[in-house]
């Protein structure tokens, strides 16, 4: 059983509060470009793996999907999914994505925003998906990029002369990482980018896109404070097909 | 005109003197890493983008390829390969990688070591890469990984408990970096891995094989001191299909 963080009290209230939590897709910063990538959702059947509040299931069904399966580990989170959605073709449930069991070849169109990271057995979840979506499919998810994980203290700091750095090490050290984020002890596990695209590559899919998010210009001049952004990315953005 | 560092008396005596240029291939970290990605040579013709002493082109050869192409800028590296290589069928040739001429649909595999990241327009190269490999062709080649080349003072540093670490900035901001190696100003040019990886696939290449290379335990026991690799990965390894 992965560990479920999100139902922690405290977890949940954090997490309900934060920008992506309140305003959904337009709340999340790297959404545009996850986006950008998206295939025509039209008379798609779409899986969403960590699909939370379901903002992003609703936003398929909008953009004409047939229907969308919406998997998460948090009750509380698929509850309130459940409040918000009415839908029939619309059904959410509660899953352990590190024992992912879908339907074979069911499936034109897979997502996944900012769980996958938690994922022990990688390459099990990415075979399953190999086997739930039909040829010519698109899958397009995000993590956070390992630059962001690797470090023991992944916090930003200042070099002598006073400049913001992130201090990497541990970067091709592979596996947990514990960190105190609206909860104390919430374990991701972190993957050398090279890792993540070849267990992608081995399981039959092609890699379409890889983006290590950062704000454009127009971004940066309505949000200064992405500015560090630039110096190390938080997102990774990767759209592959099977 | 590309910077040609490599003809300059300081860079090339403190080149010579390099592990990988007394020793060849075998004086380098990530070569087993860059043979594990190698296809069957046999009969293959070759082209080697920045071949300096002509180390990969003799052992393409003694693998069974029937020719090398070697490009070179440096006129010192192209006299030292034409010297020490005794074989018609590899030929040397001083280039400008950063505008390659090549036949078209004449190579069957392409390699370049540590050239790449010199190279400005890297998608005018890959788009000539392309039109020169026969389809199904593998290219497999190497550069400085971006994290290493990224940071406004790519040196180790130590955080407030000692501990060594990577100060990474500007991951996000590509172009020039200016540094002092072996000579002065020195210019490479950074890349974001994912903008590396989106040119290759938009000229039509399928990526294969991302390696960020750091040593295994055996490399570890055998050379202590690459431990540092495992903070932050130097070498980038990719290997492509077209």
């Amino acid at each position: 059983m992965a560990q479920n963080i999100y139902d922690r009290p405290e977890f949940f209230a954090g997490y309900s509060g934060m920008r992506r939590s309140v305003h959904g897709l337009d709340g999340a910063a790297e959404w545009p470009a996850v986006r950008a990538l998206l295939p025509d959702l039209t008379g798609k059947r779409v899986v969403d793996l960590g699909c939370g509040f379901g903002w992003f299931s609703r936003f398929a069904m909008a953009q004409g999907a047939a229907s969308v399966f919406g998997l998460d580990i948090s009750e509380k989170m698929i509850a309130r999914a459940r409040a918000d959605t009415d839908d029939a073709a619309v059904t959410y449930e509660i899953a352990d994505l590190e024992h992912l069991k879908l339907a074979e070849a069911s499936y034109d169109f897979a997502h996944s925003s900012l769980a996958l990271h938690y994922i022990e057995d990688f390459a099990g979840l990415v075979a399953s998906m190999h086997r739930a979506l039909l040829p010519g499919s698109h899958f397009v998810f995000t993590i956070e990029h390992p630059i962001f994980m690797a470090p023991t203290h992944p916090a930003w700091s200042t070099d002598a002369e006073g400049r913001r750095i992130w201090p990497l090490d541990r970067y091709s050290v592979e596996g947990a990482r514990t960190t105190d984020w609206l909860a104390k002890g919430v374990v991701k596990q972190h993957r050398k980018l090279g890792t993540t695209l070849n267990t992608l590559i081995a399981a039959g899919f092609a890699i379409r896109h890889v983006e290590e998010w950062s704000p454009n210009d127009r971004e940066l001049r309505d949000n200064p404070d992405w500015a560090e952004e630039l110096d190390r990315p938080m997102f990774l953005l990767i759209a592959v097909q099977r």
